[in-house]
C-alpha cells in the first residue's frame, strides 16, 4: 500500500513551502533538530530508535514520474518548480544519536543539515519514522526492567496501527531487549527470533481439547506451546498431564503452556503444581493477556510461577502513554541562528551537542546541551552518519544495540530505572547557549 | 517496506496452526467474527471503516518463493506443508456491515466463512486492516459533532503509528466527515481533498516576518494561509494588514491565517478584529495545536471566532482511548458453532445476524443479536460482500460511506450523538442464541 521512501508521504505544506523557495531561491544550508520537547508523564528516559529506517527514507528519496505527473494536475503547483522536483535528492548531512542511547527532553536525537528545501521536505516522514520505534522502544525497556529475567515477546501485531506499526515495534521490543516477536514478517526481515503459540480457534475446531493438544504436540514435536484456557484452565492441565507420557514415548516435548485469561498469578500456581506432580516439571508457563510493565509487576509481587510473557496491544500502541512530543525544529539558516518564541514552544537554536558526563564507575550524572564549537567535558552523543546523503557505515546489527540499550540501562542512575516513579535527570543548558538565546530575542524586540 | 497483501503479516501461530490442520486435513469450513467485546470507555458508538482495504487483502493473498523459501529455512515447517502453501489462496465468503455503519459491542463488523486453514491465517492482518480504521473513524466523528460546521483537516500524519496509520487515518477521518487530509499520499491515494498552510520554519528562514508572508502569498496566490505565532500572534496578524492592500493589488488573496498556540479563543478574538479592522474580513482563522473533541467544545464554549482547525496526534492516534477491544472468533465449524468460554471472555457462536429496529421517524431504537437464520424485525445489517474469495461489487466511493456516516448519525438517539457524556444502546439477545449457548454450555460440563 505504501513504501518507506514514497516522498509523498508528507504533509502539503512540505511541498507548497517548497515552491516558495524555488521561486527566491532559498537554497542556503538549513540545520533541523529533532527532539522531544517534554517527556509523557509516566517516562524517566527514552531510548532512541528508527535511525536505520530514517536513513534508508533519506538515501532513497525522489520523485517518481507518475508522482510528478499527479502533482502537476493538483492547480497547486506551477511547471517549472515540478520540473525541479525531478532532480529533488537529499544531499545533506545527518547528525544523530546512535540507536539505542537513552536520551532526555531538548536533546536533539538527530540533526540535519543540507539546502533548505531538502531539509524542510523531509520532516514529516523523519517525526513519523524516528517517533514510533522511540516510542516503543521506551515502552519496551519498562517491561524489561519489570520482568528482568524473563522471556518478553512482542504479540501486538494485530492491534498494532497499520502494518509499518506492526513490523517495527518487532524491532523496537527487540532492540530494547524483548527476546523475539510473533510477527512473521520481522523474522523474515529483521532476523528477529519467532516465537508462538496456539489459539482458541484450534481448541475449539476440534471436537475434544485432548485431541487439539496431540494433534497440535505432534505437529511441532520439539516447540508445542498449549493454550490452556479455552474452556476451563485447571482441567485443560490435568487433560495435558495425562497425555503426556503417550506423547513423551513418541519422542514429543510439550515446550510450554500458555494462560490467556482469569487471574494469572492464582492459575499459574495452580497449574504449575499439575504440571509438577504430572512430570511436566520441564514445561514452562507463558502468561498474556492485557499485559504491560504494571501487570508484570504485579504479578511478580503476587509469586507468580510464569516464565515468559507474551505483550501485545499496550506494548504496540503504548497505550499509557501513545505519543511523544516529537518535533523538528529550524535551528540555523544561511549560517543565522535561529529561533521560534511561540508561547510554550521555544527552541534552542544554534548547532548543539550533547555532552554527557558520568561519574568513575560509569553512572550518568549529567548532560548538557551547548553549541557544537563549545566543546564541554563529557562524552558528545551526536555523531555523524550521513555525508553528502549516503551513510557513512553500514547499519548496525540489531544485536549492537541491544548491547548498547544493556550497557545504558545499567549505566542509569537507579530512581530512573524505577519504571513505577519519577524521577528527573538533569539536562543543564550551556552558558553559551543562553547567552545566544539572549542575543536572538533581543534582535527580535 | 511491506504491502497491504504481504501474507507473512500474521502472527507464527498462525502457521503453526495450519501446519497441524494440514497434517489433521482439518480443512472444512469455519465461520469466524470479527467484533468489539467492549465499548472503550469514551465512546457511545462505534463507525465501521476498513472493510475496502481488508477485502483487497484477502482478494490478493498468496505466498512468493521467497516467503516460501525462507519458511522452509526456519526449522518450524516440514516440506509437504511448506509446498501446500504455494497453491493458498483466500476462497472464502465474507459477510460485513458496509463501511460508515454504527455499530456497538458484540456485534460482527465482519464474519468469514472459508475452510479452516484460510479462515485461520487472516486472523491477524484483518483484526490490524479493520481495527485502525474503525479507531479512527470512531475518533474522528467525535470531533465532526463537536464542530459541525466548520472545516475539519487532518493533521496527523508525522505522529500516526508508522506510514500506512497516517495514510489510512486520512482516508478514516474523511469516511466521518473531516473536510480533508494534509498528508499528499492520502490525496493522491484515495482523492481525498489536500489542506495545507505553512510551518514556523518557512518565517524563520526568512530574516523578516513581513518578507516570508508576501513570498508565501506569491507562490499561492489563491491559497495562502499565514501563519501567525511563529513570534507574537497579534504583531504578526498587524503586519499581515499592513501587506494586504499590495498583495491585493497585485491579485494576491489572503485565504487564511492559523494560529498553533497561546490561549487560541482569545488570540482568535484579537486576531479577528484586527483582521476585520485592516480590511481582512474575508480571511479565515484557522486554529490547531493539540485539538480533539474536548478541545473544540471548549473553544466554541468560549466563542472563538475560528472557522477551522487542524486536528492532528490526537485524531491519528486517538489518544484518548488508543485501541479497541476488536477480536476475531470462531463460532462455527464442520456445520457445529462453536463456543469459548474463558472468563470475561466469553462469546456468541454460530452464524449470527444484527436487526436494527427504529422508529416511524427512522430514529434507532434497538440491535437484536439473532441467529442468521432466525431472522427479527427490522433491518438486517450485515451483507455479502465477498464470495468464492472474490468482491461481489466494486468498492463504494468514498462520498457515499460519508453520506452513509451523516444519515446513521442523524438517525442515532441524541443522547447516543453527545461525545461528553456516555449513553448505552440496547443490543438485545434474541432468545434463539442463548438457547443455543446454554446447549454448548451443557454439552462441554
Amino acid at each position: 500500500m505504501t513504501t518507506a521512501t514514497n516522498v509523498l508521504l508528507t504533509d502539503l505544506y512540505q511541498l507548497t513551502m517548497l515552491q516558495t523557495y524555488y521561486a527566491e531561491c532559498m537554497q542556503e544550508i538549513a540545520v533541523f533538530d529533532l527532539f522531544v520537547r517534554r517527556l509523557p508523564q509516566a517516562r524517566n528516559f527514552l531510548i532512541a530508535a528508527g535511525l536505520d529506517q530514517a536513513l534508508d527514507y533519506l538515501e532513497n528519496l525522489s520523485f517518481a514520474p507518475d508522482e510528478l505527473d499527479w502533482l502537476a494536475g493538483c492547480g497547486i503547483f506551477d511547471k517549472q518548480f515540478i520540473k525541479s522536483l525531478a532532480e529533488f535528492r537529499f544531499s545533506g548531512t545527518v547528525h544523530a544519536l546512535p540507536e539505542g542511547t537513552i536520551f532526555f527532553a531538548d536533546e536533539p536525537i538527530l540533526r540535519i543539515t543540507a539546502p533548505l528545501p531538502q531539509a524542510q521536505l523531509v520532516e514529516s516522514r523523519l517525526i513519523n519514522l524516528i517517533h514510533y520505534q522511540t516510542l516503543i522502544a521506551s515502552k519496551a525497556v519498562r517491561c524489561v526492567l519489570a520482568a528482568p529475567d524473563k522471556l518478553l515477546v512482542d504479540f501486538g501485531m494485530r492491534r498494532a496501527h497499520g502494518s509499518e506499526a506492526a513490523l517495527l515495534a518487532a524491532r523496537a521490543a527487540y532492540l530494547a531487549g524483548f527476546g523475539g516477536t510473533a510477527t512473521v514478517l520481522a523474522g523474515m526481515q529483521f532476523g528477529i527470533p519467532l516465537f508462538g503459540t496456539m489459539a482458541h480457534s484450534l481448541i475449539q475446531a476440534h471436537d475434544s481439547e485432548e485431541d487439539a493438544f496431540k494433534n497440535f504436540a505432534v505437529a511441532q514435536p520439539r516447540d508445542a506451546v498449549i493454550l490452556l484456557d479455552t474452556y476451563d484452565t485447571e482441567i485443560a492441565a490435568r487433560k495435558l498431564i495425562k497425555l503426556a507420557p503417550n506423547l513423551q514415548a513418541r519422542g514429543i516435548v510439550i515446550k510450554g503452556v500458555r494462560i490467556d485469561s482469569g487471574d494469572l498469578a492464582e492459575l499459574a500456581r495452580r497449574v504449575r503444581r499439575i504440571l509438577d506432580k504430572g512430570g511436566l516439571s520441564q514445561t514452562a508457563i507463558f502468561g498474556s493477556g492485557d499485559l504491560d510493565e504494571y501487570r508484570l509487576q504485579e504479578l511478580f509481587t503476587d509469586g507468580a510461577p510464569i516464565d515468559g510473557f507474551g505483550i501485545g496491544t499496550r506494548l504496540d500502541v503504548s497505550t499509557d502513554s501513545p505519543i511523544l512530543e516529537l518535533v523538528y525544529k529550524l535551528q540555523e539558516y544561511a549560517g543565522k541562528p535561529r529561533r521560534k518564541s511561540s508561547v510554550g514552544k521555544e527552541t534552542w537554536p544554534g548547532r548543539k551537542q550533547i555532552y554527557r558526563q558520568t561519574a568513575d564507575d560509569g553512572t550518568l550524572t549529567a548532560d548538557w546541551l551547548s553549541l557544537e564549537d563549545h566543546p564541554m567535558t563529557g562524552h558528545p552523543l551526536l555523531q555523524e552518519v550521513m555525508s553528502n546523503g549516503k551513510r557513512i557505515s553500514t547499519p548496525e546489527p540489531l544485536e549492537a544495540i541491544r548491547a548498547r540499550v544493556r550497557a545504558q540501562i545499567a549505566a542509569l542512575p537507579i530512581p530512573l530505572r524505577d519504571y513505577r516513579s519519577l524521577s528527573k535527570y538533569p539536562v543543564y543548558i550551556a552558558p553559551e547557549l543562553r547567552e545566544l538565546v539572549a542575543k536572538l530575542d533581543c534582535a527580535l524586540h
